[in-house]
């Protein structure tokens, strides 16, 4: 079928018009770092300005806007598979990750290991690192590595858990080869230690189902700027099974987590279920984004993105065996689809060099990876075939006329 | 003077119109609370959506984005009287003091003891429980009692301190009663006595100058929204002395917090400067509107704005004594206009169902809070005379026409 034919026939193809496109000609496989913008979101950011602050000013924090961690929570919660009371939006991922980890360990202080990857997004690993000096008690880091620096088997990570491991912390879907693990089992295979689980869904939420309430993971945390599209650096989620809420308590005691803030008693008191986990005042603003967008996916359904996901990365990767694998490119995914994200990652010695060519002039935006990972991201919202058709041929002519070569290898900061 | 009169010798008479007042019949008294929204603030907004996000996309982030927390960092600074490498905008104020308490009192174990006031915003209290809960080591919280309720002596609290004591942290404004503490004064008491200090500058940074610097403050936190006008739960701040910053690790290791974040490194390097206190991804549309509301603050001037707050909150307790004082009103906040913020606190019997009436019938906004105080704040940029004048006036007549008898005494959850 030609890419035409295609979207065509794409059961999702309205939902581009969902999206703000100012520059048609741009191909954009970046919405594994930052989900474009919904149409809607630019009217409701504009209502909450004006209309909001500007015309309600602090009686807002009554009409909406203290409700709306639990609010948008209870939309994330049908995303994760989960139910409304179990999941918050609030913070940063790092900041959440902390709140969980430190809780999580300080529960259970009789095991002292975290098992995580090497595929793992680095901050994840800094963040455990830092939980790990901070609470001392002989706690440690155990860092399974894998084989072949894209997957990591789930009998490699069960034979690394023990009756020491408090915890198991993993990105379901790692950011640089798109490996996804199969959660039920990993989850399954912890429990049987005795350890509880940690998902970091960043890289998967809003392109696949997500069951974290039929395989009982513990805990959660994730992003919504990516296939959520709710704007840059907008404020992430976190989940806690129902059943530990009430063991665990996170260490920032802010006043949003107190059983009744606006007593202003002297002395904290956790809420009784998961507020328990929110810290200061939440950032309204970028709030406000996140809403909209989480409505988008919900109509549009997780098992039809999810399907829309798989033909169009199998797609990409017939593409990349005809076209890209000549020119030099090795596929750094997995083929099979099942424990394959919604982005393709390329090896190339000159990705570096290409990637800045792509942006630079040919009009197509991936992202990089070091050490040579060119990363594809399918975003199945807005992502057409013809628009995965055409870059890999511009990545093909990058290559084949050496257009790439008048750039610096020297890295940038932000890529 | 009448206040027609001083509004036409206001100085700043200009502000009131770089801001959105949708209705101007409204007397808003809680700026103090949430700031009015900066005319210039919907346009700023309105660009980062539409093309920023919209437009930029990912590209974005090299393009301003990431740079934003030093960008409004250095402008904060400004305000606050330090330098601009040693401001952050990032986080909620909870997690900022969070991170610095623990990254103090890790620095300096041999002192075991935080000393703060019973006049701080609970949630500064409950974050100090939960690092001293954190961190144990007989670690204790020592909370001087106001003699008064209203105010704490600089004596009081240097009597306090001891040899143990690790840091200062105290809420420069007290919200209840406007009290603020002489900063310099108390700042060199903790430094005799060895200790640092934490100023939680929330409630004044924006309506009178903070010489942070000259007093050689250690630590600072403080919240964006109030008389900065940065918006409902917009980023907060930080600010640690530079030469204390190669000392100080956040407990949070963050990737933004990394020496080089986009290099991906296994393992946490904190970044040498201001930068190793940042965590996760700033939420860039609620950092976008601080800007221009910063810019604003600016070019009014401290200065100004604290002369105009001092006579501004005089007037409001000539007021009081006049029309209110008689109606049973107690003042509750200090007569001595240096140790007063730009709120003034009267308590009555009836505060909760005066405060109602006010709101729902007069068109007078101010806030409550327990048990009994009605919290009249002035913001300088844009509160005038004839309001101040005018809600005196009504809140004379919502008690001498006994108007508040119609609502419940019973608290509703967010006031």
């Amino acid at each position: 079928m030609t890419p035409a034919a295609l979207d065509a026939a794409d059961e999702l193809a309205r939902f581009r018009g969902e999206f703000v496109v100012r520059d048609p000609a741009l191909i954009y496989l970046d919405g594994n770092s930052l989900g474009r913008l919904p149409r809607r979101s630019v009217a409701r950011v504009a209502g909450l300005v004006e209309a909001e602050w500007g015309g309600r000013l602090v009686r807002g924090w009554g009409e909406g806007w203290m409700a709306a961690p639990r609010r948008l929570g209870a939309k994330l919660a049908r995303l994760i598979g989960v139910e409304a009371e179990e999941v918050l939006v609030a913070d940063s991922t790092s900041v959440n990750l902390f709140k969980l980890v430190v809780a999580a360990l300080r529960a259970r202080p009789e095991r002292r290991t975290v098992v995580t990857d090497d595929l793992s997004f680095p901050s994840d690993l800094y963040v455990l690192q830092g939980a790990l000096d901070l609470l001392g008690g002989g706690r440690r880091l155990r860092v399974v590595p894998s084989p072949d620096g894209l997957t990591v088997p789930t009998g490699a990570l069960a034979a690394a858990l023990d009756a020491d491991t408090a915890l198991v912390a993993l990105c379901h879907t790692a950011f640089k080869s798109s490996f996804v693990y199969d959660l039920a089992a990993v989850t399954d295979a912890a429990r049987r230690a005795g350890a509880w689980t940690l998902w970091d869904v960043s890289h998967s939420v809003g392109a696949m189902p997500l069951a974290l309430g039929s395989a009982a993971a513990e805990l959660a945390v994730g992003c919504s700027y990516k296939y959520l599209n709710g704007g840059p650096g907008a404020p992430a989620f976190l989940y806690v099974r129902q059943d530990l809420q009430a063991r665990l308590v996170s260490p920032v005691w802010g006043w949003l987590g107190h059983a009744a803030p606006f007593e202003f008693a002297p002395s904290y008191t956790p809420a009784a279920g998961i507020d328990r986990f929110l810290a200061g005042t939440p950032p309204v603003l970028s709030m406000a984004a996140i809403e909209p967008a989480l409505d988008l996916v919900l109509e549009a359904g997780l098992e039809r993105i999810r399907a829309k996901s798989v033909r169009q990365t199998e797609y990409l990767i017939e593409r990349w065996e005809a076209e890209l694998a000549p020119q030099g490119f090795a596929l750094r995914s997995p083929r099979e689809s099942a424990r394959r994200g919604s982005h393709v990652s390329l090896g190339h010695p000159e990705g570096w060099r290409i990637n800045r060519a792509l942006i630079e002039e040919m009009g197509v935006l991936p992202d990089f990876r070091e050490p040579d990972n060119l990363r594809l991201g399918v975003a199945p919202l807005y992502t057409t075939y013809a628009e995965l058709h055409e870059a890999v041929d511009r990545i093909a002519r990058v290559v084949r006329d050496r257009l790439y070569e008048k750039y610096p290898a020297e890295r940038s900061a932000i890529t």
